[in-house]
């Protein structure tokens, strides 16, 4: 394949076969030549053109994941018509409903053997989800009366550390009992920061996920 | 050096170097033969009869670490003397309370550019920890009635998420600060749980850990 004149195109094209890679073989067992290997004749060049390392690809990889679900965060966050506390419960609901999951979900990546993709979307969460926005969500709740804390920031976090993280099938494996138990103590938590704002429609769409995600792992 | 004649104090030395190392430089940064030219001569034969791989050493470094720890836990899972939910707030003081934290805060062991250690800390967290330790003082705790809940092995996970990823000021280079303010958000998170078991004397130990890692990072 020649130099590509429209170098988004490449880069696309590069990120597409690395996601699939890290997803099926694990980002630690993908090594550069497999991403060329399946670029049919794009040379290591070419690749190293646009990016430095193979780091460097994961964090393009995982940015690109996170774009399409931070411009629907984006999008609530900044809506005028509702307080903070009905935005903190529409952004849970429509996180999980995003249609694209069921992709990511059904391709079922091994996040268990992937330290380095696990520990990015960790850090992505608490470092740039959290402050990005759920704070300043939590923010307005604080000022339009809808939500009672004293430490928006660290609320933020552990709210998305739990949602996020833990109650992720695809990074614990979870069968879907442990997601509908999980799910219970979330709620519970939930309740005990003052949020009652997780329904059970959250719940339904959990289960299916990770119903997909034993199905397809 | 040549090959001691007792292998478990060869173990412990290759353990040794590989911990140091694996903090000062990072896991990935640090290779096998970096380990070899910190141990005086051994050969890399000798590394490789005790150990398949790196992978395989840092799996023994972490269990290294939590051994100590896992015997304080058991001797206060398994005390007949008082309920579960006492178990609970002696096993939070005590697990913050060991000298050997110091140490380990002091070495300021860069988590942030080590996946792996990361992963693995993490992992035994919820699938060791939990189970072993935590899982069986809650259930106590729900036979003698202090603790009440239909989710122990949830509970038991999301607690020690919180208490020894999120609130480790090494994983997340916390400020005191913010050690303070998650302190008080985790406290807030353990009542809404039931568990008002959290006291003063850990935030104060809590915020001397995180000071020793922030001067020695």
């Amino acid at each position: 394949m020649a130099r590509n004149k429209h170098p988004e195109e490449t880069v696309n094209l590069i990120l597409d076969v690395a996601s699939r890679l890290f997803m099926e073989k694990g980002y630690e067992h993908t090594s550069i030549q497999d991403i060329i290997n399946h670029l049919g004749g794009l040379s290591k060049g070419a690749i190293y053109h646009h990016f430095k390392s193979k780091e460097d690809i994961l964090v393009a990889v995982t940015d690109r994941m996170m774009e399409e679900s931070n411009r629907m965060l984006a999008m609530t966050r900044d809506r005028r018509d509702i307080n903070g506390k009905e935005k903190l419960k529409m952004i849970f609901k429509k996180s999980i409903e995003r249609s694209e999951l069921n992709d990511i979900f059904m391709a079922a990546p091994d996040y268990k053997n992937s330290p380095q993709l696990f520990f990015r979307i960790f850090y992505d969460t608490i470092e740039e989800t959290a402050p990005d926005y759920i704070l300043p969500i939590i923010r307005q709740g604080i000022e339009d009366g809808s939500i009672q804390t004293d430490y928006p920031e660290q609320l933020a976090e552990l709210i998305l550390l739990a949602a996020n993280v833990w109650m992720n099938p695809m990074l614990f494996d979870n069968s879907e009992e442990e997601s509908y138990r999980k799910f219970m103590v979330f709620r519970q938590m939930m309740k005990g920061l003052g949020l009652d704002i997780v329904d059970d429609e959250i719940l339904e769409r959990l289960q299916e996920l990770t119903s997909l995600y034993q199905k397809n792992k």
